[in-house]
């Protein structure tokens, strides 16, 4: 998609999501002003002020976060795998390049190191111009950021992690690796005994198929898997 | 609204739910065709085909239910409340004129009476005829059904229900009464020993004064009081 895609998708002040992904139905955002629109080398990267959602991220053409609503996302896919470990010591986030599963998993307190891996740097430069209290995640004492692939970085970091949170897109462009079964693979080698993976899987009500395929790899790699839904 | 006040929310072959009661953004579904648009004394009243999420009930410009995932609200809002009291027998829905809380009420072993009472006709003729798989709710040999204002049924009929369901519009036009503390006590009144209520409280996300609000009188008049979320 060309970044003019992005754009083209605004139409009498309103931003439309709509998208091959969810057929028949989008959502809209009303827009103040385009804030920036770059292309990476991976995707479309626009962000929008809106008129009541604050500031939003938008990767080739899909919203991945309001400042308005993005702290029910953030705290769910960080809080939920790592309150269900004794002790989340090591936590790997794959994705993330808006900072704001950075800032929650910081604040656990038996959290003693994050690496995460984001591969596209234009998404992070964003973030901190423009949403920077997602971004302030960078700011963590205990993070390691690497601009990476995940897939590479995992394949030489086995045993390592207590915590592993994927924080993709939606599975199109760069992300849809982050979906098959040899990620999930990947990611149960980079884990410690013991460990807990946490991943964006898509929703129900947009895309059945991707998440049962989603939960079937998973159920090969590990012995308890569950589907949990948060709504914004 | 004017009926042709709905119809003007469809452009370019999408319906756009574009409502003050959700400022800054909205939900859009794609139609195939306007199967009904008419006016009642209460509301505006339309029926949408769509392409992917079937026939689509709108009442005052506001989607009420879609043939696709109209089933996760109805079974939800029936049987939360009938499967928390311990011998639902009698049984009353205020509203629902489309048929889907009926439909589900019926199916719970123990309730031998339901009583209905909806204000508009109108949304139960357009329900049997275009909404069949809802309507069917309607043949119900349980089921009484009246048209009258649920206000004055209850000021007539106290320590009469085990359960009573509330499935109404959002707080506009006629359903605004709804949301009002002396409808909780209403409802309290008409209530047996041991009653249990649900009734539809709005969004979280979209208006959490109104939810805030009606949690309050209901804390006014019931000891135990929750509030449930269901996303489609």
């Amino acid at each position: 998609m060309e970044c003019c895609d992005s754009v083209c998708l605004i139409k009498d002040g309103w931003f439309r999501e709509i998208n091959d992904m969810w057929p028949g139905h989008y959502f809209a955002l009303k827009v103040d002003s385009v804030l920036s629109c770059v292309k990476s080398d991976y995707q479309d990267i626009m962000v929008l002020k809106t008129t009541n959602h604050g500031n939003a991220l938008i990767l080739d053409g899909v919203i991945q976060c309001t400042e308005k609503d993005e702290f029910a996302y953030q705290e769910m896919i960080a809080f939920l795998p790592l309150c269900s470990h004794p002790n989340p010591e090591r936590v790997l986030i794959v994705g993330g390049g808006d900072g704001g599963v950075a800032r929650e998993v910081d604040k656990h307190p038996l959290v003693k190191k994050i690496v995460q891996i984001e591969i596209d740097q234009k998404v992070i430069d964003a973030s901190k111009k423009y949403l920077p209290n997602m971004a302030k995640g960078f700011n963590s004492s205990k993070l390691e950021l690497k601009v990476c692939d995940g897939f590479e970085y995992m394949k030489c970091h086995k045993n390592e992690f207590d915590v592993i949170i994927t924080d993709s897109t939606d599975p199109i462009g760069p992300a849809s690796a982050l979906f098959s079964e040899s990620y999930f693979s990947l990611l149960k080698g980079a884990l410690r005994s013991g460990g807990i993976i946490c991943s964006q899987g898509g929703t129900a009500w947009n895309d059945i198929e991707t998440v049962k395929k989603t939960l079937d790899h998973c159920r090969r790699h590990f012995k308890e898997v569950r589907y949990e839904n948060m709504f914004v």
